[in-house]
């Protein structure tokens, strides 16, 4: 974890110096170097990181019966807070110095689409639902400003692919176990069994044990020897899942031992036996002299 | 992982010596290697991955009610695939070189098993439900055809074995719980606890804490320390279940570490102590003369 | 494991010294020897196991509905394999060379136990439910004959007091959550929280996930923020098991590292980094004479 | 586990050269190290011990219907527990050589408390519910006294730090899936999604898999598609859970390799590499002269 938040500082050093490059001539240079060390100012982000608090804060007030005049007092803080939002992106954008890069990054075009989007003034009821879910989704705001946050997220989804296959291979199981469930206890509980989605709805109800018994309990009263379809599909599930688990905590043993025997290598000022071979050697060949 | 994808194109590189060796001349010989390369063909793979995707999704829309139209498309659709199944099977049969090989692979005889049973023409509802099923299977295909998803079913059936033990004993305390559940409380509720074989299931639904407590409740209306036996065996299925999963992860890590220790030893040209000893031993003997 | 079952053979071993030690002369002794023999005979372990496993199956079949006929000829089977462990156990004992080691093996014990109950005729419908029991734990002979299960048992019995204070801890906090809501909730639900034994029994459901809302629920009704106290007990206890399960895993690496680093330890003849460094001082003092 | 507890022993060490070096002159000094005898004495702490379950079990006791005189009986027993206790802490506070030291110790603090609060005689109802609640919390001080509990509570009280950040993000989905569950399902099910608080009370419902089908079917039947948010819901936070789970693992298997790695280099009188090749330059010197 440690070396990951470091990964973190070393971008920030990055843009430091990108900054002395290019900069600082031109009068727009100097406002975006001031707005560039507003925008790495510790004040700024918990300023930033509080209001984002304070709307996660009022989004949850929202959802009790409230007063008119607190109505109000909310709509007003809403437009505050949307304003706050605005200018703080203008800022981070302005004190980019390169402003190519700034979209690139896939937080930054995020925290734009959700402050653009609720600028827009809603009255329509359809249209009022979309508006409050992007004031919700400021939340994830947080994610975007903490970068200890951003790094974790980031570190989930790099730990995705690597379960490619075995989620696959949970797929081609499910598919299976739901096509022949669907044909032979469609007719039983159509509410359960009725279609293939349906089916694969019911068999994620029965991997996760919630009431998996009644489903059973009703297609034995038909085929009694359907409790043989629920526990071979469980030990597989089971099965799957726990290779997919080993696999997850074995893959970061790994890289971690790498990492370190990495920093062993370069750090070290320790010569190889190699090394030392070659120096006997040399001191045979002295004595052979 | 890494390692065990390597063994798989290693495995590749054999079938191509064998070619070398055996199958120049003839004009049959020609022919097999024409449909050895198109086997080997990444196209190939890539189109008979999308007609398996293509037969699942087929399986999936006849689980809905469909047209009468859509019926006759559907089955003109499962012949198609039936067709090129078969066309797929003898191309694989015909490129590989050594035909006695072909059926020694476990999930050739699959593949072949399901293409020709699907040929069977059906008519009879009750052979109807078998076809369907057949037509279901061919979804494993995808585990025959993708060589990852194949090296991870192997690798799954070889950590089988290792749990024997285990999964022996997990099954000694199931049997003898369920003989003393069936003694003391077949009485109370014979849907649960009748014979030794609902008893068991009754047990397995008890170690999922599927509703658990509503078989105990039941149980302690009539021994009211029977909550002792559901205790009991939760510890002792839920011990031995976590001693097969640290099991399973203490193994792995062993394997991949020892992998590690193989590789270092044999890619190392790096002297070991004792060389360096004997080299000392020399100079010693050189200066002591 | 593979270490595990090594000790297992040098206890084999450490049996076959202390027989040609002591037993060679006598005519009884003769007769020892014999029966060692044919203790360690591996067909007559698999003729043994073959035997728990019918007196197993005989305990699944009685617990069905059988005809008088049937329940006849399952008495005569039943007196057969009690009289075959009878003599087997003896067979064991005279086989035994030491006779005092015998008694100090537990699982000589438990077997001489369940096959001398089992001899007791039993009439009584009392009693009769006493040798049922009897019958049944006579499957777990099972693990007393094959070395590989009676090893996992040991080993899951020494694992135990590593657990000890983490279970205490589990205690306490179960301990005082009951008392706790005994307390505030026994007038709500005495069923359910009526005592302190009856609290436990409750905690432990809410641990296992079963139904618990149904209980909290229950109680919010009286108590709006008795939430928290169901959150901070979930919370309190995986936390604890989690602990648990992590101090498990840590401490089978530890020893599986530690067996390796003593085996590297005994078995290598590579010299140490010291005694290089010896062998370069003795040169030194050569060179500078 | 085991250097943890090594490093409880030391601290005590301190103790004693902390008596050493302060109080052995004056007459409340004799006094002191006589009590600080008593206090580290090993009966001493068995007798606390045996208090504190005996007081344990009067709490049991007193959860079940007492006739008259026991409760009587109780009362007196409580009385004479409660002075016991005082009798202690007092022992404890002048046996203790660094009279502030004594109060930074949260255990100090919190034994101390809990015996001036159940010394406070307690007649009115409201009052009486704290005073048992009080008693109730005197099992707690099982942990103050017995070392390795006090160790295994300061080591996972340690570790929670390290989990925060996971922890923050898992807080921010639940938070965000409130938000929009409440904004969708309040007119569906007011007691399951009727304000921000009850919806993360469902979601942590959904987490544990309690229940959770019904709670999905429900708004199924308005929303369709809504099987779509609990899927997700579940697995953004089984993933972060089971990202928290390796992340333990990973940093305790990490810490115990640390402490092996120092014990290694500083018990080890093994010359470094560096020590032998200084050595082989040296004699290159003198061979060159």
């Amino acid at each position: 974890m440690r070396v990951i938040i470091n990964s973190g500082s070393t971008e920030m050093t990055k843009f430091d110096k990108s900054i002395d490059k290019n900069l600082i001539t031109s009068k727009f240079g100097r406002l975006q170097r001031q707005f560039y060390s507003i925008r790495n100012n510790k004040m700024f982000e918990l300023f930033v990181i509080s209001i984002i608090i304070f709307s996660a804060l009022m989004i949850g007030a929202n959802s009790y019966q409230v007063s008119a005049t607190t109505y109000q007092v909310l709509s007003v803080l809403d437009i505050t807070i949307t304003v706050i939002f605005l200018i703080e992106i203008i800022i981070r954008f302005i004190g980019e110095p390169n402003k190519k890069r700034f979209f690139h990054n896939a937080w930054n075009v995020f925290d734009t689409f959700i402050v653009l989007v609720s600028l827009i003034p809603i009255e329509d009821s359809e249209l009022a639902v979309l508006g409050r879910l992007v004031r919700i989704f400021r939340v994830l705001r947080m994610v975007s400003i903490i970068p200890e946050l951003r790094i974790l997220i980031n570190s989930l989804v790099k730990a995705l692919p690597q379960l490619g296959y075995v989620m696959l291979l949970m797929f081609i199981i499910f598919y299976i176990y739901a096509a022949v469930g669907t044909t032979f206890f469609a007719a039983i509980n159509p509410d359960l069994w009725g279609d293939i989605a349906v089916s694969l709805l019911t068999l994620f109800r029965v991997m996760t044990f919630e009431d998996w018994t009644d489903v059973m309990y009703e297609t034995m009263t038909v085929y009694s020897l359907s409790w043989f379809y629920y526990l071979t599909f469980i030990f597989f599930t089971a099965f799957a899942f726990l290779n997919m688990v080993i696999g997850i905590v074995v893959n970061v043993l790994e890289q971690e031992r790498q990492i370190e025997a990495d920093l062993l290598k370069k750090d070290s000022d320790e010569p190889s036996m190699k090394e030392l071979k070659q120096e006997l050697a040399e001191i045979k060949a002295l004595l052979q002299k």
